[in-house]
């Protein structure tokens, strides 16, 4: 077996990433725009796929994000992001946003999202990744809600007249 | 009633955006990273928001987003965007994401989105948005799509134990 | 004849792009910083010869331009751009540029522009561009005027002494 | 007499900047975007007139701009700007962009532009700039030189019906 | 005591960053241009420092920087930052950083740095920081290192003639 | 001997960069970022190796650097770099930088730094560097000063027990 391509658990891919809200990332009020985290979101989980499979990917998908509290000029944000399933190429990773203040101290949830990708191989065609070492109940908790999301979605797609 | 409040149509906000694809938005086989065409869905969409209720906007949501078709280096990414519906205070846009290949002349649809919007007055609260004229059929369905997504996410919430 | 190398009508490339003025993209008062503007007048000028030319392209001269109105902080910047004249190797472009405020509604012309581009084949050496269909008197007209541009400078060259 | 209005020379404001072409600032042969350049010849035109009027400036027009040369990733750009006229409230700034290549030592002209720039006051109207000492007969023949083009472009307009 | 104020431990402020390596932060050779990695060293050092005071910050010095390994295109850094020292108002950031390559999984120290920042008050003047609260060995001996340097400095530069 | 490699002096490669700063360069109360600084600082350094040795160069250290007066929005920051030092392969440069109030006509030292560099052959492998020429007892107490620092570092290396 190759090297990089055995089991791994989600701690060895898990990231967290900071990010400080400059100008340019705010409207004329000074609220962060969405479309700033939404990227910051799409890294870091991408960070994470490229750890695990140890290959370029791509996203293929993001489930409904909300944002629940505003992130203002200023803030920092702060971004944790964790495997919670890998199929036979798709990996789901689970992002949490969270906005700190630090003029004020405070530290507070602003979105969580789910994104799937697929990492590619020397041809650009979708490579095999590395399985998913699930090491307690959490683990298999999350892993069992992706696949179970995973399937809806195939269903739903087979439904069709 | 105070000008730019009035009742307006979806043609009146209708937005198009191109971006060009460059090294720095590519992963290193020249794949758009996902990230960069989300900032430009949810930049696109809040400029709709922002014309439709003079005022500057937050994103609320974006629905389950998915990549097609992958976007490569050197690619137009062309972003339609165009308002579905106008609550009390939120505003939903669809965006469609046609990726052009101008060596080849190819156009294909890389994806699709839908975002709600809040438009904020000076005190940064919701502001109330101008109702939206609907001038056909067209316009009615995807304004009761929009209404129908709404209800059902504010029963799931409802449903709670 | 290889395919991408047909006559081509000018709105088969025409292309129109929108930024939002941003705080980096500004002086100390506000104004929009004339050099961000000019670098989107290029991109979607060259953005307009690559689609017509499905080659690389590069930018050979721009007419002289003037900034009628002022544009401001949170403006949206549209920018509108067309093929006036294809020759052997060079095509002309015309960008009009438009502000627009959507606190207020308003909409006024900012500037507009005339460049020339090139495509370069694969050695990087001028390209043989596609031939402009011209559909109608104002088709003509432009594809007129901007062959006499041509000539007066080619003129105004030879003159020396 | 406020501090700050007195006469100055031309070598008071006069500003050299220096750019590394990296890959965002090229085309996929490896070519600088036309449109990256304008904004340096721009930006570092509006140091010069920010630096004599000691006021933030708008860009009111640019000459004719031709590139003579290709710039090429990972060439330095080297931009000389210079005051060439002051009038009532208008500044002409000559702009000089020379390509080096220091892998093979090459330094050669690539672009040359005049611009004109307005210092604003404290309400946003343009204010009276110093006037510019000319010391000797090179300037005195710029300053007749940018003065023409002036009466030129009042006569052509002007000349309307 | 005002809210904020009051003795914090190091942990409270540490902070962890990560970038990916692309395009425009590389020479043409693929290696990360060292002002890049700077920035990023900075910014990480500044929130720590901006946590701990509830502050804004502004950087007062970096000690000698090496560049250990090179850092390479598609590399992740990850950037760990954490305070050992706190004066008057002067509070002194550790950074390590590390460069990992996730196609082959190598992971190692890339550099080192030590930054001193100062926190302001509302009117721009060095702001008093709450005092470090140190809780084992190794935070006492990181303290008394970094006095030990400011000692140092402050002896070199009383030496004078 | 290969073009490139003969013996060059200081002024062939010394560089002057000037940037102004923006918005996105600054704290919330408009102070300059460091590691903005920092970025322009290896830059402008780099640009000077990168002429002297007509290659690719990478930072190997950057001397301790001090903030001695503040930088602030709307600031010119004109950086002027210079070589002090050439050994087998490692460059030494020295960068002065300072800040520029356009607004009051102030001009002042805001930091200075030693920066070393090391060119790199088409393997990847430090390339030897062209010799510095000296022209005068400036130029030869510089390389002195240089030649001793790195002395002292090699001898505090290898005290090591």
């Amino acid at each position: 077996m190759p090297e990089g391509d055995e089991d791994k658990d989600a701690d060895e891919s898990a990231t967290e990433m900071v990010q400080l809200i400059l100008p340019n990332d705010t409207n004329t009020l000074g609220n962060a725009l969405g479309g700033r985290v939404m990227n910051w979101i799409d890294l870091v989980g991408a960070m994470v796929a490229y750890r695990h499979s140890r290959r370029p990917v791509v996203t293929v998908a993001m489930e409904r994000l909300e944002f629940i509290q505003p992130i203002r000029l200023g803030n920092i944000v702060i971004l944790k992001a964790r495997l919670n399933y890998v199929g036979t190429t798709s990996m789901e990773v689970g992002v949490e946003v969270f906005a700190e203040d630090p003029l004020s101290g405070t530290h507070q949830l602003s979105s969580h999202a789910l994104l799937t990708y697929v990492a590619l191989d020397d041809h650009g065609k979708p490579a095999r990744a590395p399985r998913l070492k699930l090491r307690n109940e959490e683990e298999h908790r999350r892993f069992q809600q992706a696949a179970s999301r995973r399937q809806q979605r195939l269903r739903e797609r087979g439904a069709g007249p």
